[in-house]
């Protein structure tokens, strides 16, 4: 119980920090694209110092391509996506109350297949990253796994962020929606093809890794 | 005696490089947002270099959160805050001499509330990141400690820069006071309110590794 | 069989990712050198993701440096080939999918023997790296050879981004034939003198690191 | 003799690289604050493809230090040093071929005390990391040196870069003198306070690592 409990608290913290800065960074004035080095970063940090507690996961996509390929057990999945969930909206509150959040009319509108296609892409190397880099037991103890977890963000947002939301976490999607800058379908749409991300690196981490 | 020195001299130099880069990168014309990236380089180079010396905190508010999760023994905190604070105002010092330092009329003011949450919150997540990769048991060895721990100022600087000073260091507040870039007042407020975060972040540690 | 399956997945999987982001970054209207960095975040990535399964190449020119040293069984070049192209192939087909290309007259010219030098020294550059930080048994297990290898691209593509592709990568070179961007010529220039970058390269560490 | 030999071959190519991106990075076009991140990732690259071969030095100041410190025989101190000069003047040469060098005029003029403090400190801190993270037993087998090395590079430019060359190194003076940007003295002066400053964190070391 105690031992779960340290997990929910770091998931909590690792998300609230993550929403907090892509908030912050996106609406507070230094929007640029060398500001979005902060977003990568900051998964970088809390993927290092939460990631031997509670696996560093942060979204729920993420979670759930953990526990497809057995790192994470099913019985704790509702827990994760709930700490997620929480620190994502606590974020989304401290960000409206620090800087000024843009009306909702502002946000670009999507094209609907490159959004998903977009989403989906980067969720899977993102989820594909994860399990390949914090889950293998061939490269346990490797201390390069949160830089490749934040720089897949990074180079995703660089990639894909003209044509997508970038999100790549459904807790994001949750966040962006609780500040108010997102519509609930767009939040909705990239939550579940961010989950279908998840859960095909998912199956492909146990086909190419099946002896693990 | 002669391992203590080692260790104030070390956080000295770390102090003083970590406030000269900083004062001259605001300061000496090349100030940008990528610029910025130099002050969390320059944190993550020091704390690799001195770390396995004296812990790399170049920092009051690490330093006591390293205290309160016994990683520092309490008799030495006072040397850490003198030698850190020595580093800061040579380091001042050499900024004033070198470059043009804006007149103190020319910062910004901030919002006390959100300065305050600001400063807590990015204080509170670089000494979490600190005591959970850079004093942790079960990730000792790690080779990721400095590069979390100087890229989670950058990603603090990046979010926060527009509502507080994004010090997350009383050292650096002593620092800008002393090149004469802002005003006692808020020098003291971010001091006070980055010791608070590092309470916090030490008391969390301890109850989330317990064991350790 | 099953064992190189996976191999050639994943590096299908690294090259398709590596393409698509250059493509996308290059044409999606983000355009920046800030940008660029976003390049060698996503090699660095692919290779700490896949490189203890395939070797993480996703270059037909580091397959063959790879392959003079002793890394790669010459029996599985081809397919190491083959699996890069369609992934770059693919990429090239998402990329035009999702963006706008520029017209191919809109491509600057290079000067020929500009273009072979950058090209050479960065793919020789990149070979070399790749041939010392992942294939070296002096410094195996190390946790540094992705973020070594990706930012050999990065600087080469600041250093020499004005008179060549900046591609170093044969794969790349095709990626960007088949987005229709350049034109056969260019590509096949490219693609040849990248993989006499990468002999120089497989040849040279044998001679220095011949007890290996 | 052929062990000393794949030393001098490694110091020259990444002496070469080093200065070749330095080159075409300030002089290519691509002249900007982020592509000065280039100049500090070469670095780190080369820094982890040799440092298991010769060190990674590719600086007679770092050369300097290493042999106070112990680390490097003095017996091989001249070698080193002629190694990274031909690497340096090729690099020139190469430069001068490949992009347009502005004429010796236009470079700024430095005040001369400005111009020793900033390149003494960072030379200082410089060889300070390098002795600290790459000989200093209790860090061996650490993968985060390159990664410092190349950062506290980037960290001096971003810093001194308005007031002094930003080379903190003699064969980067010697280099831009080769392609004709500053004038002898200039690369003189700045050659020599290099030395001194690495004659500092010589001595330093074996202060603060006396029992290594």
């Amino acid at each position: 119980m105690k031992e779960n409990l340290k997990k929910y608290i770091v998931e909590f913290i690792g998300t609230f920090f993550l929403v907090f800065t892509i908030g912050t960074i996106l609406f507070g004035g230094n929007q640029s694209i060398t500001g979005m080095l902060g977003i990568g970063f900051i998964l970088m940090v809390m993927v290092y110092a939460g990631g031997h507690i509670s696996g560093g996961h942060y979204n729920p996509a993420v979670s759930l391509s953990a526990a497809i390929r057995g790192a994470l057990p099913w019985k704790n999945y509702a827990q994760y996506f709930i700490s997620q969930t929480l620190g994502a909206v606590l974020a989304a509150c401290a960000v409206k109350y620090l800087v000024v959040v843009p009306p909702i009319e502002t946000i670009p509108t999507f094209d609907i297949p490159a959004l998903l296609i977009g989403e989906f892409l980067f969720t899977f190397a993102l989820c594909y990253t994860v399990l390949l880099t914090a889950t293998s037991k061939s490269v346990e103890g490797n201390s390069y796994y949160g830089l490749a977890i934040g720089s897949v963000v990074t180079a995703g947002i660089f990639s894909t962020g003209t044509f997508c939301l970038g999100a790549f976490n459904p807790a994001v999607a949750i966040g962006l929606l609780s500040m108010g800058v997102i519509r609930i379908k767009l939040a909705g749409i990239t939550l579940l093809i961010d989950l279908i991300g998840g859960i095909a690196a998912g199956f492909l981490y146990k086909f190419i890794n099946c002896d693990d």
